[in-house]
C-alpha cells in the first residue's frame, strides 16, 4: 500500500501517519519524490487499511500494490483448473464445452424436445431453470423443485451433466441434490451468503459476472467459493450494463481474455443474455470460442416465440446445430476443438 | 405494447402476428405509417409477450407503453404513503428524517458513542451494520446476532428506533425481530426471495437502489415487497456505478427527483456510500434536502479512522451535527423542516 | 510514479527497470514488500513514462501519485477565480449568477421574448445557441451569425452579458466578436483544437463536461485553455451518459462538489440538458445550488412546445420566474445569494 | 412516432395533440388500449416532434418507431459497401483487411521501421497518426505536416494505401493531400462540421465510435458525411468507457455483429484502443475476425516500451506477424480469408 500525502502536506502529518503504522505492527517508508512524498506501507496489510488511512489529516490517496484476491489468482495456481462433471465432462483446460437448453423449464414435452435437440447438435451440458430471477413480480418464476426433478430425468435420459440456478440459500439443498452444476446469476454475484452455502456443498458452482460487477469484484466473489475449501468453481461472463441499449446486455470478451490471464478458473461465454437477440448468438458465440473462452451457455428452445422467459434470445435447435458445425470448424483452425462428447454411462 | 414491423415486412408476416394475438385471446390494430406499419395490442398484456412477439418474423422491435409497476405508482396512489416508526417517527409526507450511525456496529462502546453523538446532533433513527456484505472474504463481515442485540438496546436507551440491514433470508427473523426497519442493500436489490420474505414480515423494509438498477427495476423491486400486502416500503439511493472512479460511486439526485413523481413512496438519499468521501457528505446532504429526498442517512463514527469498514466516508459526531444545523437552515428555507425528535416513550 | 513488479519478477527485470530510470535522467527507488516488490521513480516524470514501463518485462502495474494538470489545481492557486464580464457580472466568489434563454436562436421575436422573460424573472447572463451541434444531419443546426447577432443585440437592449457556443474553430472568430463567453459543448470537451484556439482569444471560456468525461479529463481539457495564458475559464457540469435512460443524462452534483475541492475553477450546472425533462429543472436547479454551483444554465422558450431544439427540457418564463424565487430564498438560508443583477451600462 | 397519453389523460388533452398534428399537416390516429390511450402520428414526422409533443399535457412519453438514420441503413441499400483504395485494396464485401502501424510517427527511422514490419507481417494498410489528440496539453502532439509527409512516403515505398486522422477542420485539406483515408477519431465522432467538412473531400473515411456513442449516434454521425455525396465511410469501433478500469475500454464486438446488420457500411475493431493492453490484442483480434468485422487496425511500434505515445498497447513486429498467422487461419476455417495483398503499383 502506498500512501500519497497530499503537496501541503506537514511532516507532523507524515509523522502521524508512520506512529500510526507502527501501532498496528507495520512499518513505513517516506519516498520524498519532485512533487509530493509518499509513504510506502510494509508489512502485512489488511484491506481495510486503505479506508483508515484515507481518511487522516494530509493524506490525499491511499493506493493498492496487491491484487485482493488470493486463491482465485494465477499468481498462487499457475495450472488451469479442469471441473470434472459425471459423463466423463471436464470444463476447463483446453477444450471448449456447451452448455445448453431452456432459459426456464415449462414442462416434460418442452424440455424432452429441447434437450433432444441439444443432444443432437453437439452440447455436453444441459442447462434448464427451475428457479427463475425476474424482474417483475408478475411474471413467470420458474417451477422449482418438479422442475429440478425433471431436468434431472432429462439428463439421466439424454446422458448429460445438468446445470440449473439457484436463488437463495432455501434452494440450495435442493439444486445440490438434482443438479451437477449449481448456477449463480448476476443479480446474486455479491450475495455473499449464498457463495458461502453453495461452496460448502463441494459442489460445482458457476458463477456469473453481475451486470455491474468488475472484475476483481467477480474474483473476489470466486474467492468466497474457494475459501469454504471448494476448488470447483467456473466462471460465466453474461453481458455488463453499459449506456448501450441497442443490445440488452453489453457480451464482454475483453474481460473473458484478461480473466485467463489473471486466473487459473475456467470461464464460459453466455451470448444469449449477453446480447439478449438470438441473431447476435452466433456471431459472439464465434468470437467467443476465438478469445478463449473454456465453454459456451446457449439457450435453446423448440419454439421461442412461445417461450414462458427469455424467448428473443433463445435458438431453435436448428439455429442452435448450425451454431456448433460453425464452432466446430473453428475450434479446429484454432487448435481448440470441442470437447468429447458426454458418455451414455455417467 | 406497440409491434413495429420491418420496412420490408410482408403481408402474410403482419397477418401471422395478428393471428397470434387473437390466438392469445388479444387484438390487433394495424396502422399504416409513411415509412413502416405498426400493430398495436389491445387487451390484458403480459409482460412476456414482449419478447414472443420479438422474435416473431418481420417483426423489427416491440414497444412498451404502460408501466410495469403499479402498486409502487403515484397512478395508483397519489398520496404520499407515510411509514410509521415508534418513538413517534414517520417517514415521508413532507418533513425529511434523518438515520445516522455507524457502517458497522463493532462494540458497545463505540456504537454508544455513536448513538449518543447522532442523538444530540439531532438524528432521528440510529443505523447500525450487524451482517455486512464485503467483496471480500477477508474482511470484517460483522458481529451477527449480538450486534442486533447492541443495537436494539442502543435504541431502547436513547429512545430511536433503529434499522439494520439483513443479507440472505437466513438473517429475516433475527432482523426482523430486534430491528425496527429491515434494511435489504444495494447488492441485494433484485434478490427476490429476500425481497418477498421482508415483505412477509409486514415490518417497514428500506429498499436500497442496485449499483446497476434502473429505476423502473427499482420500482418494481419494491413492487416484490408490496405484493406481500406490505405497504410500508421505504427507497433508498445511495449512488449508481458509472464510469467516473473519483467518487466511489455516483450519487444520482435525480433519480430521487423523478421517483417522487412517479411513485408515493418515500425516498432517502444515503451521500456516505453515494460518494465514499466524508467531505462530500455535507454538500450532497444539503442538495439531497433540496432535491426533496425525505431523508438522509448518514455514516457516523466516533473516530473514523479506526473504523472496521467504510471509514472513509464516515462523518465524526461533530460534522454530523455541523450538517444537521446547516440541513435545518436549509429546511425552513424551503419549506421542508426536518421532523420533530423521536419521543423517548415509544 | 510507482512500477508494481509482478509477484514473479526477478531481479534482472527489475534491474531493467532501474537502469532505464537512469537512462531518463530519473532515479528509481526499490522497496521491498510482504508480497511484492515496487519502484518508486523519482525526478521528473512525464505522463508517456506510464505506457513505457508498463510494457517492460515483469512490471505488473504503474501507478500515478501525481495530478496530471496543475494551472487548474487548488494546489496552484487557492484563491477561487472569479471570471469577470460585462454589465459588472462576475462568475465565480461565492455568489451565484443565472445564465438562461433559449436552447437555439430561431428569430427575434422568439429571442426578445424569451430575453424579456429571464431578465424580469433575474437571470444574469443571456445564453442563446446559434451554431447546434445535433445529432442528426436532418435536424435544424442553427442561425448561424445571423443568431450571434441578434443575441448581441439582445444582451445590449436588455442589459445582460450573452454566452454562445462555438462548434469548430471556423466559428471562434465570429463567436468571439459578438459573444461575451465562448460555450465550449459536451461533445467538444476533448476537441484540443477548438479549446487552444478558444484560449487564444483571451474571452472567457465556459466548457462544458463530456457525456464521458472524467473529472480528470474535464480538468486537463480546462488546462489547455488555461495554457494559453487566459485564466478565465468557467467550467459547467450537464449530465454525464450512465446505463440509466429515465433521464436523458445523469446531472452529477458529486463532481461539482469535488471539483470545487479540486479547483479553484467556478463551475455552473446545467439543469436542463443533465435531466432533459423540465419538469426536473427546478428541483435540480434547488440541489445545484444547495451542493454549491456557482451558478445555473437553465432553458428558457416562450412556448416550449413549439421549440425548434430541446422543448422537453425548456421552462416557461413564468416557470422560470417560479424557480429563480425559490433560488433566492434558499441562497439567503445558505448565506450564497444570487450576484446582484446586471447593470444597464456595460 | 407513438404518443403514450398518461393513465389520467383526459379527452381534451387528446384531442390538443391531434389539434397540433393537424396544424402540422400530420395526422394523429386514437388507439384506445386496457391501460391507456396512444395516439400514433401520421404523415412524414421530423426527429425533433418527439420533444415538441412531449411537453404536451397529458403526454407521458413519446416514442420513435423510425430509425433516423436513413443513407446509412441496409433497408436503403442492401449489398455492402465496398471503398477501394490504391494498390488495389477494397475494403468491406467480405474479405478483411489490416491497418497496422505506429500510434504516432516519430521519425524517419521509426516510421520506416514499422511499415517494413507491418507489410512482412502481411497489414493492407499503413496508419501512422501526425495530429494526436490528447488528453493533456503537457503530452507529444504529434509532428504534423512534416508527418504526414513521411507517410505519403512510406505508403509509397512499401506500397500500401496509409491512413492518418485529422483532428480539426484546419487539417482536412492536409490530411486529405497525403493521405488515402481521413480518419476521424473517437473524440470527434461528434464533431459535426468535421464530419461534412471530411465528407465534402470525397476522400474515404474512416468514423470512430466515441466513447460514449451509441450505435443510433455511430450511424447518425456516418449520415453526416454520405449526406455529403461521399458514400466511402468505414466504421471503427474501438471501445467504449463503461465501468470497468481494467481495461482501458471496453471493446464492443456485440456493436460490429449489429452494425453489420443495420447498416451496409464496412466495419473495422480496434483492439490496440479497445484493451489498451498489448497482450490483449490478439485474443480480441481473433474474436473480432470471428465476429464478422472488416478488418483490423493494430498499432505496431518497433521498441513499444520507447513510444511517444500508447506504449502499452503496441505489439512488436514479431507479436504482428504471429497475430496474423493466426488470423490467416482463422479466416480460412470462417470462409473470411484476410484480403489480397495490395499491389505494388497503386
Amino acid at each position: 500500500m502506498i500512501v500519497v500525502m497530499s503537496a501541503a502536506g506537514t511532516e507532523a502529518q507524515r509523522n502521524a501517519v508512520i506512529a500510526r503504522l507502527v501501532d498496528l505492527g507495520l512499518r513505513g517508508q517516506e519516498i520524498v519524490g519532485e512533487s509530493r512524498t509518499v509513504i510506502a506501507v510494509l508489512g502485512n496489510v489488511y484491506p481495510e487499511l486503505r479506508d483508515e488511512l484515507g481518511t487522516m489529516d494530509g493524506v490525499d490517496e491511499v493506493l493498492r500494490v496487491s491484487k485482493p484476491y488470493k486463491l482465485a489468482s494465477r499468481e498462487v495456481q499457475q495450472d488451469d483448473t479442469v471441473v470434472r462433471l459425471p459423463h466423463g465432462v471436464a470444463v476447463g483446460g483446453g477444450r471448449p464445452v456447451v452448455m445448453a437448453g431452456p432459459c426456464s423449464i415449462e414442462s416434460e414435452s418442452q424440455l424432452w424436445e429441447a434437450a433432444r435437440g441439444v443432444r443432437d447438435g453437439g452440447a455436453h451440458i444441459l442447462r434448464g431453470g427451475a428457479f427463475k430471477p425476474r424482474s417483475s413480480p408478475y411474471s413467470f418464476q420458474g417451477m422449482g423443485v418438479p422442475g429440478l426433478q425433471l431436468l434431472r430425468r432429462a439428463g439421466d435420459e439424454f446422458g448429460m451433466p445438468v446445470i440449473s440456478e439457484l436463488l437463495s440459500v432455501r434452494d440450495v439443498a435442493a439444486v445440490a441434490q438434482y443438479s451437477d452444476v449449481l448456477q449463480i446469476g448476476a443479480r446474486n454475484m455479491q450475495n455473499f451468503v449464498l457463495l458461502e452455502e453453495a461452496g460448502k456443498t463441494g459442489k460445482p458452482v458457476m458463477l456469473k459476472r453481475g451486470l455491474a460487477g468488475t472484475i476483481e469484484e467477480w474474483l473476489l466473489a470466486a474467492e468466497y467459493i474457494l475459501n469454504q475449501g471448494n476448488p470447483n468453481v467456473i466462471l460465466c461472463e453474461r453481458g455488463i450494463r453499459t449506456f448501450e441499449t441497442a443490445t440488452r446486455n453489453t457480451l464482454d470478451l475483453n474481460a473473458i481474455a484478461l480473466v485467463r490471464r489473471l486466473s487459473h478458473l475456467p470461464v464460459i461465454s453466455d451470448p444469449s443474455h449477453g446480447t439478449g437477440k438470438w441473431y447476435l448468438v452466433k456471431p459472439m458465440s464465434m468470437a467467443s470460442l476465438a478469445v478463449g473462452a473454456d465453454g459456451l451457455m446457449i439457450e435453446v428452445h423448440p419454439s421461442p416465440d412461445h417461450a414462458l422467459s427469455d424467448g428473443a434470445q433463445s435458438l431453435t435447435p436448428a439455429n442452435f446445430a448450425a451454431l456448433m458445425r460453425a464452432g466446430a470448424a473453428l475450434g479446429a483452425a484454432l487448435g481448440r476443438p470441442f470437447a468429447d462428447m458426454p458418455q451414455r454411462v455417467a
